[in-house]
């Protein structure tokens, strides 16, 4: 019951008690006694009046205003964290550059050092809880990541208790991916969208699942790791030490490794023209500044990254059968001809029946998803403990 | 509270008030109410007194012995017709062969038939409710087939109310592998797993999918359906309409056309002598007789259809992280060769993560598992019906 006041409250707004009562289908007795319990434990705070909609005057419920979370997601090559209220508006955000293969101590205490910058800017001692999302294959329940690929030294490391034990509140470890998912269901494109696939281009590529409105993480935790799918046999290494995975043929990596290629071969003069301005290797953003100047072997290599990314999307529908797919990562910034190939050849690899009506979007909230959608995961589970902790 | 009770009954067998009281974690007054309602309802029934644990003894329940379903599954080439009680067990069932092309007059005349005969010998007079299973889309609210590759004239057509006009009783229609995977989760290898795949090779393909122990049937219905992931651009030509469809390579019309052809250019003597010998085409069955006898083209058919599957099924464990993967169909009659070559490439092209624990298994139930499961559907949706109908 009080989970379920919550996060009405957290995705809703205020409410009256009688609009609470309607929602959760529960009488108007329940919420008036839950209500009370949740004000005394400094959850909940009557935010007086409802407006009269004849008869006597429902009083409005509000989430205490003096919620603070603390959201963190950590990316390959940078990190951002920001304080959200108890409906995960964003307070304070901030990010910093940082390589997660330095390792976790000195990644968690730049993360450290950069939450207790935003706390302090928030004007908030001790948060109420925090959510901290990592580019790779995590144990939910152990909160520790498992075997991620591109996160050298992190495999097994207590992140969730070390924070912990640091920030004096309860911590949870998700991976990126979810968090986008959540975060762009809570307050981006996907809101009021209960069954959604959010696929995140990166370096890396990834899928978080929401399925009935809740995310599906699999029997062992690991679902939507798309990125290892082999779409060749034999194939490109992968950073996972497999061959022919998408990730090593349309990952951010990838790309930037290809257009290095092109470059030094002199295939592409304009890639190779980038390649000595910079006077250091190319990036995945090189190549859309290459397409945007018309360069036809750039447009081609971003085609191609989108047509392996469609293929795989397209046998995702035909499976699962979603309502919606958005697409986030860095990748996005890359502009409209890797979007255009993804959904060209997904709808066109699809059943009819399963794509009538599929949006195929991109995010709305980019860097900040990740942030708002690790403090959702940890007001879950706080919201959900039956005493303020 | 109705369904839940009468669920436990079906799935668990007789209890005491005190054993569905805890399961359902509800109050034993709570329990003793409801199942006095249910008894009136002539739903459910006293089983006698419960084995004493001490303290006064309480009352076992059961489902009314009285209770019967019916559970109709049309496959491509033939049906199956069997009569439950309130559990499921099958009391009487009957196999037809049947052509799924006649239409859906002609087919339902036959199912009427059957369903009269098997009812009969039950000595069932109108059962409760009647589920039925086509091999195709469904949309299940609406209760007709939505634009089924394999069954001409089916598409619209109203089965649901068809049936229950002429059984006078409420029906249900699903596809065949949703049925499949209810069936197998009943009574047979999934039992207990609440997140598996049930994968059919038949003349097609395609896939049930259970998540936390319910049917995921996608967003508009047609979840599951890989039978048409597109495996490799061109390829041939499908039943769908599209080309290079999973169903083209792998499913029993797949390997029955390419031994037919590899008989008649004779690049199989085994296939050629069959083919001879039978006087007409050749069907998915020749080639697993010709693999018996040790005929490399034929095991390379073979294995080459699982090397198929085997690829798509690697990138839904991915995608997915089941915990069990069932193979059932006509095709899974077919031998060794096929299953292991399923098996080595699935767990070869997925994660470590995900197959670490993950069993792929053959169906245990075969054609009874559909009729079974048709009764399982309908009987979800009878025991949620607040009144005995």
């Amino acid at each position: 019951m009080q989970a379920r006041v919550l996060a009405r409250l957290r995705d809703d707004g205020p409410l009256s008690k009688v609009q609470l009562a309607d929602r959760l289908a529960v009488s108007r007795t329940t919420i008036a006694v839950e209500v009370a319990r949740l004000g005394e434990l400094g959850l909940a705070q009557d935010a007086g009046p409802a407006a009269s909609r004849g008869g006597r005057r429902s009083t409005m419920v509000d989430l205490a205003a003096d919620i603070r979370f603390l959201g963190v997601a950590i990316g390959a090559t940078g990190l951002s964290v920001g304080v959200t209220d108890g409906r995960l508006g964003l307070l304070a955000v901030r990010e910093r550059p940082c390589d997660i293969r330095q390792g976790p101590e000195a990644v968690l205490a730049i993360a450290l050092e950069v939450a207790r910058e935003v706390l302090a800017e928030a004007g908030v001692d001790k948060p109420l809880g925090a959510g901290i999302a990592v580019p790779g294959p995590v144990d939910f329940h152990r909160g520790v990541p498992v075997s991620p690929p591109i996160m050298p030294g992190w495999d097994g490391y207590p992140v969730r208790d070390a924070l912990s034990r640091e920030l004096g509140c309860p911590v949870v470890l998700d991976n990126d991916v979810n968090a986008l998912a959540v975060g762009e269901q809570h307050a981006g494109v996907a809101r009021s969208v209960n069954d959604f696939l959010f696929v995140k281009i990166g370096t890396g590529i990834g899928c978080g699942i929401v399925i009935d409105g809740e995310l599906y993480r699999g029997v062992d935790g690991c679902a939507g790791d798309i990125g290892h799918i082999r779409v060749e046999d034999g194939g490109p290494q992968c950073a996972c030490g497999n061959t022919g995975c998408l990730e090593a043929y349309a990952g951010g990596a990838a790309l930037a490794r290809e257009a290095n290629a092109l470059a030094r071969s002199g295939r592409s003069t304009a890639l190779a023209d980038l390649l000595e301005q910079r006077g250091e290797a190319l990036t995945a953003a090189d190549v859309a500044t290459a397409v945007s100047q018309g360069d036809p072997e750039s447009l081609r290599l971003m085609r191609e990254s989108g047509r392996r990314v469609g293929q795989v999307l397209a046998s995702l529908v035909s499976f699962f059968n979603p309502g919606l797919i958005v697409i986030g990562g860095r990748v996005t910034g890359l502009g409209h001809a890797l979007l255009a190939e993804i959904r060209a050849v997904t709808y066109r690899n699809s059943l009819p029946l399963a794509t009538g009506s599929l949006p195929i979007v991109v995010s709305e909230l980019g860097d900040e998803g990740g942030v708002i959608g690790a403090a959702r995961l940890i007001s879950d589970s706080v919201y959900a403990v039956d005493e303020r902790l």
